[in-house]
């Protein structure tokens, strides 16, 4: 029988693991939880998502507005076996209690902090020993780029040391009223909290991280030098090992690809439910080796690369795959599929 | 049988005719041809699009990179009826002559100067007129956006004097070469070239247009002011004839979509081939009404406004429909269920 | 004996009215107010300006910076003649009757509403009859900027009717926390507040404004449609007029000034206290005739236009010159020597 | 008697550089050469430089924009002693057989490649090497940023490893023709050619550096990290050598100065010739010291970091100052009197 998952927040993450969860056939959306009305709440309901109004929501607003509602949040909770909670930065910590006492297991997204669940997740890294929680945290979009890189890069070469910049976007495209225009922020934490981060994930990694945000909205490139343990036979070898791995994209020199503006005319070109790069990019030639020293940049696309973390971090909780490969590919499938 | 159409040129524009042609029932898409190998390309043959290489192009850049080439330009052009020509401003006029020589039909863009074909092109506007003509050009999308408008106001209304200002996108947002980084251009020639161009489609309306260039990627915006010959009953009046005219997106104020990031949000979130606004895009709180002084805001993608209308271009070049609301309709239908 | 001024409020505006009144020998520069330290307030004392905390501010902060304190914003107030309110939008209105109940005469700025002060304030348009007033409200940088166009196109050819685009910057340079990235807004009050502010100094002006955002911290851009009542022997006629009209800055085409980022190029060229532009900005190939139809664009530089304004206004009040041409004649005079 | 300087190309750094050599009191400006008149060329005119026109350059469009010129470049460098190269990249070198030629000695700037002069050159770095050469290259403005720090970092705790992520602007503030909007560039070339440029300098450094082209026209930042041979005392140590060093400008907290943005707004706001900052940026809460690793953020103004160097440059070849130490004090002395 299909696992019965709700959505509590629909922005930039939640509408897109709403139609993640859709495609996936041991899972039944039940619905999607919303304050307010807006644009996003009528695609909602043309696509079939019932929609409940959260807490703090005004019922009488999406009346208003012609949009039917299916109940309330608690009404969708109850009729769920566990909640992606996508609300904003720390509200989810906020919701963790009433989570608990209607029984149903949540999941968390990064901007809460570690301790909102028992484990942090990302697939590719630690899905077996997800397996049965009662509840996890995905962790954010810089991690789970460097996450999936960092399994990749330790398991074949071994990590000795990794330093990143993270050079951010300030803003996601539609969100109209912040960020600087023209200008570099540093980010004062240093190193950025990035790093440990990571480090939920890989406890035992030495990893250090420094950031800045920048006047763009597509993605985050990260800037990574890693010091390998066991240097790869050439260059070529860790070109293959990136562009073999699943949930990466290797662009070829040939492709034209000068950076995020390009990556995203891809992913447009591509096609799909949405112009969504859920892969860590990489670059043919924006690798490079010295010795065991590998150099590389990295594009991360904030608004849908912890997408699919989400779908596997619910199979791993109700062990609906032995391992993390097998729902990987699962999860990949379904979402190509529905391109 | 369904007109053979090719399509020289695989840039912004031409990648989505092609994709739309596919589309079309009435309508066999030959091939696309373009000059170098790209991610563009790539992506041309995975959907099934026949690759041709056109003339300057480098046949050995696209064997080096394993991408298969069908043939030339020219052999695409004599498998065809009607070619459309996507490729850069001002070089369709250059390939105009061996168009002619082929015996096939070009349908320019706007681009080009008027004179390169028999007529200018808006199907909501002179659909009749274009039927059987051996070469069409569709006009520009500012243009398209316009002439869509004064065919509405116009009939409904009568149109007295219409002033726009042109708040005019920098780049496309895959240019990563070019535009402004923080700062405003304004268009010397005054008034721009807009209005002209429009008078290609009605010639005897009233129009003048001034324009500025501004750092943004995602859209155009039109400032209007139009004095009607006849008052409307009211403002609401004139909001239900846009939202009821076909190529005309109307945003509630609940949808809370407060300029183009949100716009093009929708545009991604509403999904689709592409997340493309092919129509005007107004707001019910951006229409303004002082007895027939009628002021209004609308957004133009300017890489999709024009793809139906060169859909609807081949179908009064071929009288494969009686008249513009017929092909209009069938062209938007095919396009949405592509959906 | 001098006119005593203090400056309340020290940011974008205050700190540049406190600089130009600083260069007027008919003034005293008291101090100026400020509630929090900052790099702005470390500059003041570098400069010499005497620094008074304002209310709400803390005393211990700027001790622990090391800012010596002059006194409290009464202290300031109480040495006073007149004081230039630049605090925060609707701010103003609230000290409003602190300054009343002190006896000083207040001066507020444009994002104040009109009913704040005896009159709204324009030194071309409406000097003598601002002079003696017990409270003046400098215009906006928008509405500055079109008033002394219109005083201009007035006096010499009539102004029938005025239609203006405003295309506005969406954040001043050092403002790194808000405005869009990317993407267009149209203010939805249609038409614009600009007009009816325009016209608290000409009631009789025909004006009609729209406005849009875009993602620029440099210059407003103004695009205007004006009927003239008398039309102009030539284009010439009206360029020729706007150059030998003070507070009115005219580029020639071989000067090679594309757009907002070289005005503000030209101005850091050019040199003096700050790079600023406090004339209305033209281009000589910005401006079109047709018959009695003028089109023009203008740049304004919203952090500087208002200032040379607001010493004027201080000159009205105190009656410290016969007529607005004298007393531009000596603030700009001033203001340019200190270059 | 003074050494007699010319610049040859008047642009960023051209410009700059003539307005210091004219501050200085060992140094005559003979003139400045430009190919096209400019508002900057009738600027020039304006502060009394006189204006040569360069080889390319049209003297009849000068005599048309009504600019008053004094000669052609040749005879503005027969009647010099030195000539400051600030032609674009990669044009200096072609100048280079006309300098020696006419017995003249020149000063390069940093687009060059290194083999363009004797010598690459920083002030605090390898003055005293530079004494008496007959032609130097001044390094780019990110390596002077570089190699302040290194001069200051090796000296006081020697420098084991350096790794910096260089994010750089797209283009000046007055390039309004290029530049990314929305996106983020990798720089393909890894590491990038900073690395290498700062051996040309400090030859046993051990740097590598990698870079990304972002939106922005105000100033780039250096994310580094830095391991030292001897660890500092305390985090505070390093903050006070930074804040000690000439050529350093070093925020506090209480500054708020969150980015580039408020860096440029202090630039304008304390004044000067031109609202630049010649000096390294750096912030008390932007250093962190982990052991002897050592982690900075530093911003460099492109625009005029170089332009005291260029005035040293002059110094050490004609042999006007005994030290390193000697030549930056007289330089920016008498930069910071002409504030």
């Amino acid at each position: 029988m299909a696992v019965r998952v709700s959505v509590n927040g629909y922005g930039t993450i939640g509408k897109r693991v709403a139609d993640a969860v859709a495609r996936q056939p041991d899972m039944t959306l039940v619905g999607v939880a919303k304050t307010r009305p807006s644009f996003e709440a009528a695609v909602a309901i043309e696509r079939g998502y019932p929609l409940y109004v959260a807490g703090g929501g005004d019922l009488g607003a999406f009346r208003a507005a012609g949009l039917r509602v299916a109940g309330t949040l608690e009404e969708m909770i109850r009729a769920s076996d566990v909640v992606v909670d996508c609300t904003p930065e720390k509200t989810g910590q906020a919701n963790s209690a009433a989570y608990t006492a209607a029984g149903i297991r949540p999941i968390f997204q990064g901007g809460e902090s570690a301790t909102v669940a028992e484990a942090s997740f990302n697939a590719a890294s630690n899905f077996t020993a997800a397996r049965g929680k009662k509840s996890l945290r995905v962790v954010s979009c810089n991690t789970t780029g460097i996450a999936r890189a960092a399994a990749l890069l330790r398991e074949k070469y071994g990590v000795a040391e990794w330093e990143a910049t993270i050079v951010r976007r300030a803003a996601d495209p539609s969100e109209s009223d912040r960020g600087p225009i023209n200008g570099i922020l540093p980010n004062f934490k240093l190193p950025s909290h990035h790093g440990p981060d990571v480090k939920t994930i890989f406890p035992d990694l030495r990893i250090s991280t420094l950031a800045v945000v920048v006047p763009t909205t597509l993605m985050h490139i990260h800037v990574n030098h890693v010091r390998l343990e066991r240097p790869p036979a050439s260059v070529g070898d860790v070109v293959e090992a990136f562009r073999s791995t699943p949930r990466f994209h290797l662009f070829r020199r040939w492709e034209q690809v000068a950076g995020t503006p390009q990556v995203m005319e891809y992913a447009r070109d591509r096609g799909g439910r949405r112009p969504d790069m859920m892969e860590n990019v990489l670059w043919e030639e924006g690798i490079s080796l010295q010795g065991n020293e590998l150099r590389f940049f990295q594009a991360i696309h904030q608004e849908s690369i912890v997408v699919p973390e989400n779908v596997d971090a619910i199979r791993a909780m109700f062990e609906l795959a032995p391992d993390g490969a097998t729902s990987m590919a699962r999860t990949d499938q379904h979402l190509a599929t529905a391109r």
